[in-house]
């Protein structure tokens, strides 16, 4: 039906939007890929995070959180189409490049996932809901709009879940190193390609905690959303009890494939830390812990169940915490650590160009799932397309 | 990014699948759709009506009706794309002919609906949501999907209703007569072709009642889901002072465009009817007062806002009634009354050969909607694809 040889006949511009859970961004970025017998190339052209709209913010968290009657779903869809619609259009008119886009790539809003079977369900398989109306922003902006790409890995039985690898894959994979790309987003993952890997060779799990933990004490101690650059981390002192604590965590040693999300590491589980260990710890010690610990889990699940690592090419938020990425080189002294920056890819923009790839595939009439990774019964295209 | 002139180029097969607002049955037809210079043809291969899952009926009545969590609207998704997956899989398997779907057109299961701007939403303007996983179905039944037809053209300020007209208008409208096209499902509604008409002198809208009220009294009075054939209706008596209180529903002379749903006719409306006439007509006398009432409806729209017509192509299941088309006929003798069956479409069928005729266009990167009938700022190419 895809006219497939046509669209990888030519560079592509295509713009990718990302919307996490923690709902603080839209995340737009443009990029421009490139086929090459097969082989595929990335340009990033712009990106920005536009805030993410307050009384949408507060829609959505009903949503997830409370019975809701089915009108606000679908006005959820509508206002988001909206939110991601003005991203695209602001991004235009700030960019310098006169941008031409051939289509976008969405990734909504998550208002339900179940990556595993569930007993006791109506429908006991793996589910993924991600809310936007696709239709409304192809209409109002007239260009394609691809997305709802976990649902096609869901249908197949996979988690629909992690959807990086296939980016990672294409693009960081080498024939002369070891690569990790670590990703430090709220929970941190990391895709492990081995030297001259194929798809099949590829892991890639969830490790624990990224800014998590981190964020909810600032939140609680500082009243500050984040940590900026590890400053407070670095006037703080290593609470060996508490790392003890968080080191019983059995979800850090678990063996891969293995997700979590914020419901390990809630608001009530810092808070409940905090009150625990605030007779004996000073404030800063919480944040020089947890952002210890952070490093500590990334680097325990990298020796546990990743081959000796030549490079790990780190990107999202955390990436931007000096202290977090000083502990992880101490902790893993052998390897290069470099951030996605140098690869043209601010660790900010990486989930948003992600998703444009993804984009890309799908209209390429490519597959974008990785069985071994997600545990779908085959590689399959992705998404929906909306024209 | 669609390869539009291979799609119409051959003749192609499509499913379509209906499930109307009552949730009674899963409609699903198969037709052959062929592209002759811009003028299409149509054949039905096969149809059958399958029985809706009762567990999925009460699910979408309390999604509907009730506060819920979004895990169900979830869940409903995915459980309503294995109902239609099952069911095109039966109708193949029954099938006496080596069924080949190219593409698959779905409506969904409409959970909310306002064509109407709202103030007092947060999202104000149209909305329409038809539940139903896409990229699910695809990838169980491997042939693309297409669907969510209503959202482009509520974005574009339409109504995202009526959609049959396109249908009605490609392969009804005639050089020679004056058409209407008639289908009388639980609301009756209209598409009036004067001939040598064009997109723009086309109408549509619907009329008032059509099964509905008769319906809901077989069930009260009768134990029984519809009339059939009209039978019962044959044996009462009009009450004109029934009839009367009918009439002074604004709704039926209000200028279109213009849509009913179910809750203008709504079982306790019937039922406030049936209490206070009980005491002076009979049982039958309701059946036959409310069958003649629908067909005076209809014949009542026609003549004040329709060019006299020289024929009526009925469809749907009150086509089916004989007291009701024979009074229309009284009411309305100078026109030709013929089933769509006599065009090689069942009444039964039709709603399900529009939506695999839209899946059809869409895939042609021809437009679906009409502006002057849906009231969207212009046509549009509609619709959702899942690869």
């Amino acid at each position: 039906m895809m006219n497939i040889k046509d669209w990888l006949s030519a560079p592509r511009t295509v713009c990718g939007i990302m919307t996490g859970t923690s709902l603080d961004g839209i995340d737009v970025a443009v990029a421009r890929f490139s086929d090459f017998d097969g082989k595929h190339q990335y340009e990033l052209i712009d990106y920005y995070t536009f805030d993410f709209p307050a009384e949408l913010k507060s829609l959505a968290m009903r949503i997830i959180h409370e019975q809701i009657h089915i009108s606000e779903f679908s006005e959820f869809s509508y206002l988001l189409a909206r939110a991601y619609t003005d991203s695209v259009k602001q991004l235009i008119a700030k960019s310098k490049i006169d941008l031409k886009i051939d289509a976008i790539g969405v990734h909504g809003q998550t208002l339900w996932h179940r990556g595993e079977p569930t007993r006791g369900a109506i429908y006991t398989h793996p589910a993924s809901l991600q809310a936007i109306s696709f239709s409304a922003m192809a209409k109002w902006l007239e260009i394609p709009v691809v997305g709802n790409f976990r649902e096609a890995d869901t249908a197949l039985g996979g988690h629909g879940a992690p959807l990086v690898p296939i980016f990672d894959y294409e693009f960081f994979r080498s024939t002369e190193e070891n690569i990790i790309c670590l990703n430090i987003g709220g929970i941190s993952n990391i895709t492990i390609l081995p030297k001259n890997c194929t798809l099949t060779d590829l892991q890639a799990f969830d490790t624990g905690p990224g800014n998590v933990l981190i964020d909810n004490t600032m939140n609680i101690l500082f009243d500050l959303s984040y940590d900026r650059s590890g400053q407070i981390a670095e006037t703080g002192i290593i609470s060996s009890e508490l790392t003890n604590e968080l080191k019983s965590n059995r979800f850090i040693s678990q063996k891969p494939p293995k997700s979590t999300g914020r419901e390990m590491f809630t608001l009530d589980y810092t808070k409940d830390l905090i009150n625990k260990y605030s007779y004996k710890i000073q404030k800063e010690d919480f944040i020089t812990t947890f952002t210890n610990f952070t490093a500590l889990s990334i680097a325990e699940n990298i020796k546990l169940f990743s081959m000796p690592a030549d490079r790990i090419i780190c990107s999202g938020g955390g990436a931007n915490n000096k202290y977090l990425m000083k502990k992880l080189k101490e902790m893993i002294p052998a390897c290069e650590l470099v951030k996605s920056d140098v690869y043209n890819l601010p660790g900010d923009s990486k989930e948003a160009v992600c998703f444009a790839y993804l984009a890309y595939r799908t209209l390429g009439g490519l597959p974008g799932n990785i069985p071994s990774v997600t545990g779908a019964t085959k590689e399959t295209i992705l998404g929906v397309i909306a024209v």
